[in-house]
């Protein structure tokens, strides 16, 4: 088995619990992670964009990645979300993601400064040679605007340079081309998708797993269509998959808010109302959710049994 | 069972082939919709938008429509698209594709003028009241720029307004979101993807159906996805998918063309050389693919056993 | 000079009244039109965007192009937008606005269908070879979804295959090169900002005219502003504007409408409160102003003194 | 006068030189800096989107600072941008800029994570609370993908919370609109325009000065367009853009770059060409221009006896 495929199954990106005055609240961080850890999650990908990192100083972020591996122990594979906008500063967050003892390093494209196809294998060839790591390539145009070709993609995990992929921009068509031409070049990469509300089809197309935000919530379920979907269960991953979009309605049942508010916004809020986050604040310049949209997410919850 | 779910299967939407002055080219049209009948599929889709609806004048669409209806001659229902820029425009095509003999009627949100949904909703309210005939929404803002919203989908199918849709939105999240909304509210509509290269996942989640471009080139492999489907053979649905799109890089090894040109471009020059078609004559202002394009289609064609 | 030329000053893009039961309103029509006459403008654009033409069947619009002939007769150009998806279908009412007497046209870039430069190029291309009158470009993306390049303009200008250009594009540099561009050429083109609330940089920077929306309801100021320019009397040219600019906050004063609904819905119930329209009907699926809105439009009226 | 008027006139945005191992240019930077002073620029904005904040790592960021404030020692004011992707980002290099000298920030909208309207309302009034300094709005959505809206500027400006605005949007008419709502305030703020291309219109608009990019090529052109206005001498205004306009032909005459490449590079370029500057070193992972570029760039500063 390729080393990374050591990157598989569910990854969930970990959502960051902040104390009442901004602080990392250690409690609840740990407290999720073990539940995470605990339902059978097979990796945990920190500081990704739900993860708080474009929030977080570089201080921050250090803590962050030093309680991860505290925590995780070695349990399961540590990524860690090296977000910035060029190459240097991505570098610069590489080698302290590594000082702190992460496993695998997860980059964007360079965003703020527009440029090309040619400055983004660029970008991802100098961190490749640069940082001591499995490096993933994180696609996810909604935040830097620049889709990743998969041809790109397919070409820099043939040639060693990217271990795998973490797909978060919502074409599945694109993602099932990479699925299929990774397979072509013998699977070197690790593909997983950031679709949480379809990874059943993402997982019979042939993904090596998914990074699902909505497992913050419910890991189990995640956790029980990966295994199904191992033992060729379609019918059983398709009906999970079911159930965990009911839950995800808790980002479309609140109104006033929008962006990071309202979809990291509902998990802070469901897992400060399940007792996981002692808080369900969030990092400046960010509210928390409202009170009237707080009840319409406790009644997602109850709906489903979660609460 | 619903009347509605007349129009589920594998409804392709068909390419209207043009002879090399510019004419239907009947004959072509006939050897085309006639070879797709008989590969199993379940309706057809005319004047859809690689079905040059928008580069036909009005007299031209209502001779492809009623070519389609003497050539279909009831085999399998005749879906026509009504497609223009606002409501008075999409009536009267409406008319005149219903006096030819179509058997339900296909419309995009309103376009080029900006509005927001309330205009929306009122278009497809007034196209149900005015039009005697099952009517679909058309999801495709690639062309249109506004996505049509699931719940707003649903509550008008909920309400009989729509009788399905037609996804062309690359968006399975909403997609999925729909299905499941629908069959809450007892499958009201017929839900129809025309996201062809992952139409796998959508059967999955519950579509009722696709409509697939590709399926003018090679209409065998989705009506055996569709009938492994039926059966809940997801390997084979799987495997399906997997080889038609390798078939579907005919779309991305052209080089220099691109939107129409490169994608009814592609199934044009893929029919032509088939045989199918007698040109790949495109409508004006676009240009068929060069002879450097046809070669690298005819190489994907050959490798995939259809030339 | 050129004839081209003749096209050049205030003209304004005519907004189309329609009666209660949605017919023209031939009455109203005839008044507003010659309200602008009689205020100086030196041309009218008749079916543009804000003239309903995408709303209008191509019998109503061959009735507003009769009858903006007959209206105007003769005292100033008539210009005809003929737009339409794709170009077999603009060809058409570019014949019949030319029947109806229309002295110059006005096609935008195609649309719906997605394409590429060379689409656009051979599309006026053939307006310009198969429709016998001056031609104009139409560049307004926010519609159409494509910036023509002003160096395609240019290039098309010096040929002779573009008569001029209204650029509603909103992009002030790119107008400014074709501006300057057009003047290497021997200035074969009349270049017509849209632009109506920063027209007075357009006249400094050598434009040879404005369509301003905005004149419907007060075509004195612009008049004024043309004439101001004329003399090189600038801080009038910008005082004019200023004005001009505080009653076009009838655009932003109304809330819960967007688009069309909120732009042409301004200008339509603007007009009828000034007594120049009967009404402020607008073209199905969008519905007229809300009464509070009415209220918001009629304050910034009275403190502009036009009420 | 406000003090923020402190900040009007032309105040460019200051490109900084790299050696060829990719270290800050110090010798060619202080050339730069100290011949676009000599030519009569009223302040410098260094860390500007063309300054290469995003690709600085904090040291770098906090060199550039320094040696800025070192060169320019009190001749001119010195505005900092301190971009990154969220407030509490943000705050710390505000704390780093001002420790270094700086005597204005620039802070843009949050980006990468989506927000709306409350998020950037919020984030201005926390760097306005805790950063003490004159705090200009950097409207820049081509890089953050958000357009600040010109009434939140307005009223932000009007509190007290802004000294002033670096409109990069290209959005003339909103610029307009918030020149005319600024001076109604009784003028609290500076408003700057980046849209070098039509400065003309800007000044003729009312804005207070203009931080043009293409000032680091010819500083002088935009000193006299400056000047000229402050005369009331228009058609000299318009003369000056128009020649600045030629030389700013090296955006467009290079191809096969994009974006900053394109745009930063052809700026370095000339500036290595004219010897202001050492190298035409770029920023990692974008590589400098080709040698056929540059020789399309040289024949431009030929034309304009740049060279």
């Amino acid at each position: 088995m390729s080393t990374n495929l050591a990157f598989r199954g569910v990854i969930p990106p970990v959502v960051t619990p902040d104390t009442k005055d901004h602080q990392l609240d250690v409690v609840s961080f740990e407290r999720s992670v073990n539940r995470m850890i605990n339902a059978g999650v097979d990796g945990l990908f920190f500081l990704g964009s739900s993860g708080e990192v474009v929030f977080a100083t570089d201080e921050r972020r250090d803590q962050i990645v030093r309680e991860a591996v505290r925590i995780v122990a070695g349990r399961v594979p540590v990524l860690v979300g090296i977000i910035d906008t060029q190459t240097e500063r991505v570098l610069e967050h590489g080698h302290r993601a590594l000082e702190a003892g992460a496993d695998a390093l997860v980059a964007t494209a360079p965003f703020y400064a527009l440029g090309g196809i040619a400055e983004i294998e660029e970008h991802f060839r100098i961190l490749h040679a640069e940082l001591d790591a499995p490096l993933f390539a994180y696609d996810i145009p909604v935040c830097v605007h620049t889709k990743l070709p998969w041809k790109l993609l397919a070409r820099l995990g043939a040639e060693g340079v990217l271990a795998g992929v973490k797909d978060s921009s919502g074409d599945d068509a694109s993602f099932r081309y990479l699925v299929q031409e990774n397979e072509k070049n013998g699977h070197p990469m690790a593909l997983l998708t950031g679709h949480e509300i379809v990874v059943d089809g993402a997982l019979l197309a042939g993904a090596d797993g998914s990074v699902p935000g909505l497992a913050n919530v419910e890991p189990e379920g995640y956790v029980r269509m990966w295994k199904a979907a191992q033992e060729g269960d379609w019918a059983s991953v398709k009906r999970e998959q079911d159930r965990l979009n009911e839950i995800s309605h808790i980002f479309d049942v609140t109104s006033g808010v929008q962006g990071y508010g309202a979809g990291v916004g509902a998990f802070k809020c469901a897992l400060h109302l399940m007792g996981v986050f002692d808080t369900p604040q969030m990092p400046r310049p960010v509210r928390p959710l409202s009170a009237e949209n707080t009840e319409a997410i406790r009644t997602v919850l109850v709906e489903n049994n979660l609460l």
